[in-house]
């Protein structure tokens, strides 16, 4: 199959739905003009398309494997690393000072949309090396941004995220692993990880591994954990590579899918020789990680829809070319393509929608990210913080919830034929299955969204959104365009209950936390839903249909708001369903 | 992991859900007692609890292989087999005539569950010999019944289902496969079949295969297709085991799940030497196996929910024994097992109350249809039937979605090691992707229930349905039990809006073909919804709550009304959506 990076699918999501033009009117990116825009998707469209994507089946059938204590990748991965380095793909959103591109971090996120929908195995790799810069730029000593940031930004070398240990996934209370200081202001790690992505390959002659550990006096808790920057090899003060630096890789996982992308086992300093240094202060390494946590979570809702992109593409050619059955009624005559019944459309209509509401809300969430950043007004930049905010365990969590069902029905359009993996539609299902757990489990970014996001002023970062949707139905209400007027209708309806059951859970998480925890998930899935049609609506209203690819964006956005985003109101019941509803049963009689 | 087929669970069910009374009422199972059903269930609880269970990892990581033309089966699939042939597992349901034990086909459906929770991959392949039981039983001729019946009531001799061709799936009006006169009363074969689960194995000697092929002079299309009975060796006038039969095996799919069940490409009558004998009349063949089918599409739904009760039992044990963060607000202290979490709470109540709707569903289904079948009044026998009608596409499709969920959510309960296959968690996830596809793809469902169904009387199966749907939501209302009140209002509000959508698709079907069709899927999702609680409401009416158990089941019921139910809703836009929002779009366009 050929993937092809939807360029203009991307651009229209940035410009129409995300709001591009508000990082544009910030000054600090004069040049960023359509063409450099389309210029820049354009050349990663063509290195995804061309490099990445020929390898995805290979990914999977010839994983990654563990070898004498060394990872070897899949074929060609090697060859595909160096020339992605080489292009510079990874320094998108840097600063230039140390080599990168001083890009947004949403056109960043345009190019990882891009290496995501063509091998998220491949692509898993790079975006943790990105997490890695992103946590040295903001905490690594002078020290250590002179070794190591411009060959992590280049990608010349990677970087990995040490957190989870076999007693500390989602509580990361329980982390164990420990450093102790050398006096030379060194630290020796030592400890056990999971689940570390990428912990060893042979893409790259050197890896960072930022790892949470605890030092002898840190405090028991979440408030215990520091930072600390572990080499695979050591690094000497010029920036050459040293000695191994006693970091074993003890396994890796044999998962449902992602087989291309290494998931460790590590083992730091069993022979007491693993040196590290620290990130940050003391003490502050999980508070420093969360910083990070936001844009990883984003670029996983992202990885998400690139993946249900993928999944689409595959089955709208299977749906032009396979066919099956004749028009309802039509007792005889040649089969048509499975495209011409409307059921077969439905199906593939509900995966383009899914997808670019996702990715609509992903683009929205980074111009946030990268507006609080940015803004020169104190104020916008605020606002744009608490967006940021409100947006992420949207973006991670029903990108990679719809995304699951995205690539479920690409298995379903091609019949029987889905269920053989090596048609490849089961490799998406498969592969993208992980993005609900990683980064935060999405029952977390419920909890996140409840606990954290509508406490920030008793839910003002919510109302804020809705009242901003409910003017975007008014506005597609008042149109003049029927299509636009009924989709309005359908986002005005969805926003108001929306409203209701937030004053409730802004109540619940305040007053019975019992009730609010018990609606979570339900609240985020509702959220989501609303969340997508409003910024699929705002696109189309903004960017008209005068032409034919135009109304095709309209009609996606219209059919989401009739098909879809009716869904948000079947959660709402379950949102106020209360503690009760998830009372403690009898474990023993709960299957007799 | 072990798997405990949840007998009470079922028994419950059956009694209160489904309606067994009504099968006891009809004066031909008078021995149907309780505790005779206890009986039974509990056995068969026993052999897919010691004897299946344990082989269903075994089949995933060890599943069938072809080598020089012959299927060999998982290890410890040969010696299970035997002990089921044995046991008598596979005749609850068949006539005593033939060896069979005379039982109704909802209690063969109970075993079925049994059987299919402990390891689908095996289950599978018993389910296609009853199949082909029901068939020769129909349609046979006394000499088949006097040679094979017997044998295949057993499962002594194995049976297959040969419908699909490569370019004949969902659309059987395509088959090309032959059979030639040889005036002595058999057929010459010749065709290449796929997609034949079990088309060989190890574990018989002798195999079965129902084929669908054209005669000489067949009419092109549906109406020029007959059924053959082809065995794997040709079998003498005394019913010994004589010479190959010309019938290949070609190769086996390499799946997505169901590893243990051989999915195979066969080629009839390569050398010309393939025979068969006609089953039932010349150009009724695919009449003919559509009488099977409605009894195998709600064996596919009732495996599913198996499927999803192995998943749930699976999630539940984890659930209890991984201890992971604390209570909200609670900042220190030890970890509290996840079940402690609401939301994780959420998502096992969710699996749970999915699963046992879907059995009730499909438990309901069979008790249609042996009242159908056995029911002394005319009467009740032609409602009886009419239920069974509308309900099949439900049990069907409903089940098996659900399903995908609920393994979805197993999963999702294990967090980072729900993606590792050792967990087993992912099996599950796998093996019942299928479900959704063979039997007739849930969207062919959603199109026999708006068609079809829908089509008989002006939509009466439909709303008879919903009658005593509402009927039983104001029972609930009135009952003086404030959960029941409660889950009434919802299944009252669903009812009456499934009431709304119906007549709208009424009308859409017999005077707009492509509206009728687009609304097709949501129309089934929505009606799967009210259907599954109006069963589960009924179940906890009937049952009472007056102890801990029945109290759960009270709990598992409302817990669907409230939480889950209301999903229904918002499938109803979509249903009357139109078929302009499904309109053709320009392909090219679709994706840029």
């Amino acid at each position: 199959m050929a993937y092809n990076f939807p360029v203009r699918d991307v651009q229209y999501l940035l410009n129409h739905a995300a709001g591009l033009d508000r990082l544009r009117d910030t000054g600090v990116w004069e040049d960023l003009s359509d063409e450099f825009l389309e210029a820049v998707l354009g050349e990663a469209g063509k290195f995804a398309d061309n490099v990445l994507a020929p390898l995805n089946w290979e990914s999977d059938q010839n994983g990654a494997r563990l070898e004498n204590g060394k990872v070897f990748t899949t074929p060609g991965f090697k060859e595909a690393y160096s020339q992605y380095v080489e292009a510079g793909w990874n320094s998108v959103a840097f600063p230039e000072e140390y080599g990168g591109q001083g890009l947004p971090n949403t056109v960043a996120l345009a190019v990882v949309d891009a290496m995501q929908g063509a091998c998220i195995s491949f692509a898993m790799g790079t975006m943790l090396t990105t997490a890695a810069v992103k946590a040295l730029l903001a905490f690594g000593s002078e020290e250590q941004k002179r070794l190591y940031l411009e060959k992590l930004v280049s990608a010349e070398w990677s970087g990995t995220m040490n957190l989870s240990e076999p007693q500390a996934g989602s509580d990361l209370a329980n982390i164990k692993t420990k450093a102790t200081p050398n006096g030379d202001g060194t630290y020796n790690i030592k400890g056990q990880k999971i689940w570390i992505s990428y912990g060893d390959h042979d893409m790259a002659p050197n890896i960072a591994h930022l790892v949470l550990a605890r030092l002898p006096d840190a405090p028991e808790g979440t408030r215990g954990i520091s930072m600390f920057l572990v080499p695979k090899f050591r690094v000497g003060e010029d920036g050459s590579i040293g000695q191994a630096n006693d970091v074993k890789i003890v396994s890796i996982e044999e998962k449902l899918g992602q087989h291309g992308s290494p998931t460790c086992v590590m083992a730091y300093g069993d022979n007491d020789e693993c040196l590290g240094t620290l990130v940050g202060k003391e003490n502050e390494g999980l508070r420093n990680m969360f910083v990070m946590m936001n844009a990883a979570r984003i670029d996983v809702g992202m990885q998400a829809a690139s993946v249900g992109e993928a999944a689409f593409q595959k089955a709208l050619e299977y749906a032009n070319d396979r066919p099956q059955g004749r028009k309802f009624g039509v007792k005889s005559g040649p089969a048509v393509n499975i495209f011409e019944h409307p059921d077969v459309r439905r199906n593939l209509y509900t995966m383009k929608a899914l997808t670019d509401a996702s990715k609509a809300i992903c683009f929205a969430n980074m111009v946030a990210y990268d507006l609080a950043r940015n803004a020169p007004d104190p104020e916008v930049a605020a606002a744009a913080k608490e967006r940021e905010e409100l947006l992420t365990p949207l973006s991670k969590a029903f990108s990679s919830d719809r995304a699951l069902e995205t690539t479920n029905i690409g298995i379903q359009i091609h019949g029987g034929m889905g269920f053989v993996e090596e048609t490849g539609a089961a490799q998406f299902f498969r592969d993208v299955r992980i993005c609900t757990i990683y980064e935060g489990t999405n029952g977390i970014q419920g909890i996140d969204l409840a606990g954290r996001k509508l406490g920030m002023g008793k839910g003002k970062l919510a109302y804020d959104f809705i009242e901003e949707a409910l003017a975007n139905a008014e506005a597609a209400i008042a149109s003049g365009d029927d299509d636009l007027k009924t989709a309005g209708g359908h986002l005005k309806r969805e926003a108001e209950r929306l409203k209701e059951t937030t004053a409730y859970m802004v109540s619940a998480m305040s007053t019975n936390h019992e009730a609010g925890l018990a609606g979570a998930t339900p609240y985020l899935d509702q959220f989501g839903y609303v969340a997508g049609g409003h910024y699929l609506l705002k696109g189309a209203l903004a960017a008209g249909s005068e032409d034919k690819y135009l109304g095709g964006r309209k009609h996606i956005a219209t059919f989401y708001c009739e098909n879809l985003l009716p869904r948000a109101g079947g959660f709402a019941p379950a949102v106020m369903a209360g503690e009760d509803s998830v009372e403690e049963l009898d474990v023993e009689l709960l299957s007799a």
